[in-house]
């Protein structure tokens, strides 16, 4: 039988005691920003927890890293402290442990009811990576600007391709995105379109959170890559497609995706993944030395995107893919990334790229979808091409076990008219 | 005649009372980091000014900026601190202020011989991007890639192109560079090649430091953009060319500049710039009106780039350029990066990308030195076409006036080879 807390877990539930994924609250409007994990319907604040000195296990006893208004500095202990907070906080939550339980004045300060909080950015973003790890998004898109004879580039199959993503714009799910300004493609020989952008799109991606990071100079092995991710969360990456096809050769994709980043609250971790890993796809050809790992893995997390115009009473779910679909894992990933000596961070996040599968109804894009607006999208009471304003987006991601689910909440964000 | 300091300068110092950059520094190696600026041979202790109670105008007297490990707070006040900063540092190190001259035991306390000090990066980089506004590097890397008819891709005009650089490896002057490793372009249906970098190059570029950021959402007007930047570094954006040509299509540079991009540890303000301000090149077409500014200006900053191979005594002058041949303004780039509401924040750094002008010895990168490989370049005792372990690379800039130069001093770094 599975482990039980004493706090009622709905079945359904994306939070149940095997995924006490964390993030960062405020109680109160005025209360300062503090680490919690999720507990069903609850936020336990793990300030408080610490206050009372139940974090006793050899790493953690001391530390003031639940003191502070991001997870930075427990990222940065690495791996065996992430375990420690785990372990003390699974017994502390369990049926069976009567510290909490039967402490109500400790209960009632450190259990917020989760419709109460505000949930902040969980770490403070260093810097931002954006992969392209997806071989049915790379495919998609290069059919339709390429042909489908140069549909992927000939690089893509020999290293997980990627670009820097600006951090400064990263938002937490629920904050409004501004439809931005920009220059649009210009046809024949006219002057490019200026103007809010009429190609507004998401990106259904997931990213790995970078827990302890690498020195300047030192590669990340690939077989130990797993023991620098904290943990997953959902990713929203926003895109101005017609921005975006004026302005990224040769440097890559900038405006059309620095106007806002949505991620969700709660990063869950590894550990909870867990019993959802399955083999990643073959690759072929082999990926050189330094990208083949001794095992080569995937989770297989369900993923949902749904839109919601506005003054329409039911979302529309208009994707459904999975992130086993992604073809260059998060280790492979990671040891890419710091081949040439580049230093992560603890708090940098790494996007894995559009998440779409083989299926036409799992492209993980409006692009995809409309095919660059050649296709009309019906959804209940309107229908779509790109995104327009008062349109929300939601992103949800979970793992269905037989007596549990472990999820990630929502991913969130609507879109507002730019400022006049 | 010019404004003096009690302090010897020499006449051709890069420092004197008309300069006074910001940074960052530690007087002894166990002391903590504390910012500072530079006067002739010295560095004075802001520390210890604030601390003696100096900084007495209406905004700095209780501001706690100056005993930070970074400017980043100084930075966030806003260009009216800045100046009043600038106002009180020229008056008490002028000749004729008695308060610091005259007061021995604060002199030996603040003012501390540049050769004993360390000095370190002055800002936490929160993003950093990098720019593409030479016309002329543009065209001679469009020359060589897609051949003289396609040489300036059609956007170039319309947009100052910029892609998002890595922020965690930017370093300061004086660091180490290694040699990174990375996967280039494969000949004919050959798989990649995999090592060291076969092509590493320097990039002379110049960046702007972001002083007070804008809200997301809220775009900078072009003609308000230079109250946004605190002032300007020299840069050098290390490149491994044949890294960079494998994996930069679609997504842009990514591998083959994040090992490393080296600034200059002294800020230049644009208030010490102004007597250098010049006209920038004449724009066609004409800029769409959120890029057209009232006065369109360059600053007129001669760039010299020099190398020194291990074990020979010389080193060699090889690009002789000027800041002024940048096609895009600083603040045209401000202007764009925030049109779609992206925004800044203190400490962000924007680089000019590089600084190529029109004559054969100008050219800012051994990219275009070498026309990729296929010239040599002569140094004295050495030949190169790419850098080799040991070289070292120092970039200088400097204002030169009839009275005094404002300098940037060096910006400089050695290759050594990667690590086993
Ligand atoms: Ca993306
Ligand atoms: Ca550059
Ligand atoms: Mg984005
Ligand atoms: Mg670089
Ligand atoms: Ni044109």
């Amino acid at each position: 039988m599975a482990l039980k807390s004493f706090i009622d877990v709905l079945p359904n539930s994306h939070f149940p005691i095997q995924n006490l994924p964390f993030g960062v609250f405020k109680p109160e409007p005025s209360s300062a920003p503090r680490p919690g994990v999720a507990i069903g319907d609850y936020v336990l604040d793990l300030s408080e927890i610490a206050s009372a000195g139940l974090f006793d296990g050899p790493i953690l006893k001391n530390s003031d890293c639940f003191q502070q208004p991001n997870l930075n500095k427990l990222l940065a202990l690495g791996r065996p402290a992430w375990k420690e907070s785990r372990i003390t906080l699974q017994k502390l939550l369990s049926s069976t442990e009567p510290k909490l339980r039967d402490n109500a004045n400790l209960r009632q300060k450190a259990l917020v009811p989760m419709n109460k909080v505000e949930l902040l950015l969980p770490i403070a973003v260093g810097d931002y990576t954006d992969f392209f790890s997806s071989m049915h998004h790379a495919k998609n898109c290069g059919t339709m600007f390429r042909g489908p004879e140069n549909a992927i580039p000939p690089n893509w199959f020999h290293l997980p391709i990627a670009y820097h993503g600006r951090a400064s714009s990263v938002v937490i799910s629920g904050t409004d995105i501004i439809r931005p300004r920009g220059q649009g493609y210009p046809s024949g020989t006219s002057p490019p379109y200026f103007g809010p952008t009429l190609k507004l799109d998401y990106e259904l991606e997931m990213a790995a959170v970078v827990g302890s990071g690498n020195e300047l100079g030192k590669p990340v092995n690939v077989n130990e890559a797993a023991d620098h991710i904290f943990g997953l969360v959902l990713m929203n990456d926003w895109s101005a497609r017609d921005i975006q096809a004026w302005e990224y050769v040769p440097l890559g994709p900038f405006l059309g995706k620095s106007f806002g980043t949505t991620i969700s609250p709660w990063i869950v971790s590894l550990e909870a993944l867990e019993p959802f890993a399955c083999a990643a796809p073959k690759q072929d050809p082999l990926p050189l030395p330094y990208l083949a790992e001794k095992v080569s893995r995937n989770y297989d997390i369900q993923l949902e995107v749904e839109i919601k115009p506005a003054g329409v009473e039911d979302s529309t779910v208009v994707t459904k893919s999975n992130f086993k679909h992604l073809y260059w894992t998060l280790t492979q990933q990671i040891a890419h990334h710091t081949i040439n000596g580049c230093n992560l961070r603890p708090g940098d996040i790494l996007g894995t790229g559009t998440i779409s599968g083989p299926e036409p109804d799992s492209l993980g894009c409006l692009l995809e979808l409309s095919w660059n607006g050649q296709k009309t999208i019906s959804l209940k009471g309107a229908t779509r091409k790109f995104l327009e304003d008062g349109d929300e987006v939601i992103i949800t991601g979970f793992c269905k076990g037989d007596e549990y689910t472990i999820g990630f909440g929502t991913c969130s964000g609507k879109i507002v008219p730019p400022l006049p």
